[in-house]
């Protein structure tokens, strides 16, 4: 028996373990302190009411013989596929059959590599998340990581050589840069003439602002044919611990895609859970709509006022607009984890060190505005204090 | 862009769905007719009330900022892991860090192959559920059936060659036979001798009754070195639709496997849903533990009525002791599409055909005990009014 020898390669990549070690560690040595956080990835608002209460109806469904739900299928529940369908590709063109509801994008962004044979050549457009890279060696994949500069908003060149499939998350975690339909077109058309195919990682679809950054893939001409788009209620709807994502793999991409897939994940995922999937559905309430926008404006704020601050103190932020997550540049020639180091045991605030996301990403650190408003405020004084006594 | 060929090629393994779509068409065109079926896979008993109640409150918890939870770890939490070593490996010298906590088995006993190198050689104990095969397949793994033979129940010889991995699945689906003690010392034995894991699928362990049967293969001495479990809360708790199973690595297997996985896990998985988690949690409870026996002794007691009908009328009945499923061998040389359509059409009796699980179990059909008592009784009718008429 020999273990996978690609899941040691990634060890390096695991530096949020290290991040969380250092912060524990912080902690225990300091108790009484209080430590404020920027680096939060997970939402803080509650589920809205409409969707708690269709997921206790979902609950009470399991607790009697006429109603109880066993297995839902694979693919997900057709009355939560047809309200993506209506509500999320309205006038898009996408029909039920190419949907499926899952439990994560983390995990669905890296298991769709199992549709493609495993000598694709895979590009990963960083700076990004470290999933897609990692997921892909863990799986025996070859993968090139094309880099970005940061004029050009950390968006790389369209690659010369030959790619068969190219991860794109965007909005984008870390950058918070979102693709505008220009950049959009620009890989699309890639993808037409290379006959390959994109993977849009739009978990942050909801955060969306700017009237030229489209809100998904397909409302750009001929997406249908070289794109496979990935969703989640985990940053809209606030389904981080309830788990309940969504993918789409449009027919035009190869006729009988969908046979495929679907016969690969009968075999792999017995579905959703039943109650997740209520509360998704419920999402799409009027009632919940109303109640999730004030969430999302709720945390845009927050990336506003962050903004607004960190540029006030000198530096350069990228994001934040269509996103919650901002890209910081470090001042002073400091690698990423000196100064996560100088903010945590200086002013006792997290952020996450961009090398975490590459080693072009180390002179960075993330910022996230999904924390609490008036932690954020306690955060933006100490800077200020920081940085006036600084000035002195 | 090429697609992954090996999809391809498990292409008929997937008759499930071709029954499913027979058993459709049937009842499509006998639309008043009361189709009964026995090849129910799903469990048919709602969820019991601590457990519900466990999963309200959880619902609760996600309602107001104060107890609110997002993202929950790709391990599972603390408290579950906590509940599944003190009950279930009571004894067995199992640690929290050994156990995942995931959604499911079909995923989790296929994707357990990321964790050993991709030329690992698979031996598959058949008969078995083909998912096993039809995953590793996808996965561009080489898998062997090892056949086993009806005087042996189906259980096959230690094999003479060298594996890496040998998947087990005791209780059976779909032979409903339990490894022995001593049946499972071989295979441990082999294991050790050949550096070898054995991947031991015992999703039906609450149905175990024999007194030669262990309810963990971690009773088995030296297990640990060799063994990684699979269970599930699907068929004790009826989970089917919530989505809560878990598996366990020990750290005797090699050095460091742990870390290795959950460096893997860390980037492919973002956890079980905390509602599901908070429901398995409440599985534990004493009231939960008196109700769900009552369940599994109702799906007993409905075995035991098929097993001693089917045997009366002349079958050879396998199974239905330590399991909900029985494997019945056909009479009269028919096959089991034969006797499906048969079945089907003359007494409007659904059973699965014994070929969905390999070429040789074509001479088998599949009963489930996990239905209602009364469509059972009106299947038993069914069948004994039909061979009355046929010996007169």
């Amino acid at each position: 028996m020999k273990l996978n020898e690609n899941i040691k390669k990634i060890e390096d990549a695991n530096a949020f373990l290290r991040v969380s070690s250092v912060i524990a560690d912080y902690k225990k040595n300091h108790p009484n302190h209080q430590v404020l956080s920027l680096g939060i990835g997970d939402v803080s608002r509650p589920i809205v009411k409409p969707i708690i209460e269709a997921m206790h109806k979902a609950v009470d469904d399991l607790s009697s013989m006429d109603t109880f739900k066993g297995y839902g299928g694979s693919y997900g529940y057709d009355f939560l596929k047809e309200k993506i369908k209506e509500f999320d590709y309205h006038d898009l063109n996408i029909n039920q059959d190419e949907i499926y509801v899952s439990v994560g994008t983390k995990t669905d962004s890296t298991n769709i590599l199992e549709l493609f044979d495993i000598n694709s050549k895979i590009a990963i457009t960083s700076i990004m998340y470290p999933i897609y890279h990692n997921g892909a060696v863990c799986l025996n994949r070859n993968v090139t990581c094309l880099e970005g500069k940061e004029e050009n908003n950390f968006i790389p060149e369209i690659p010369k050589e030959h790619f068969d499939l190219i991860y794109i998350c965007s909005p984008c975690n870390p950058t918070g840069i979102c693709y505008t339909y220009t950049d959009l077109k620009k890989w699309v058309n890639y993808a037409l003439e290379n006959k390959a195919v994109i993977l849009y990682d739009n978990v942050y679809s909801s955060f969306i602002t700017s009237y030229d950054a489209p809100k998904s893939i397909y409302e750009i001409e001929n997406a249908r044919k070289v794109a496979i788009e990935f969703r989640s209620f985990s940053k809209n709807a606030g389904f981080t611990g309830v788990r309940c994502s969504y993918y789409v793999i449009p027919e035009e991409i190869e006729k009988g895609i969908n046979n495929l897939w679907k016969k690969r994940t009968i075999n792999r995922f017995n579905g959703a859970d039943y109650i997740a999937q209520k509360g998704a559905e419920a999402v799409y309430l009027e009632s919940s709509q109303k109640l999730i926008k004030e969430n999302i404006a709720y945390y845009h704020e927050n990336a506003r006022i962050l903004r607004k601050s960190f540029e006030k103190l000198g530096f350069k932020v990228y994001g934040g607009v269509d996103s919650p997550f901002m890209w910081v540049r470090i001042k002073d020639n400091l690698t990423s984890w000196e100064w996560f180091n100088l903010l945590l045991n200086e002013l006792e605030i997290i952020v996450v060190p961009g090398i975490i996301f590459g080693n072009s990403g180390d002179s960075y650190f993330r910022v996230s505005a999904l924390g609490n408003r008036d932690d954020i405020k306690l955060i933006i004084e100490r800077l200020n204090r920081y940085y006036e006594k600084e000035s002195i």
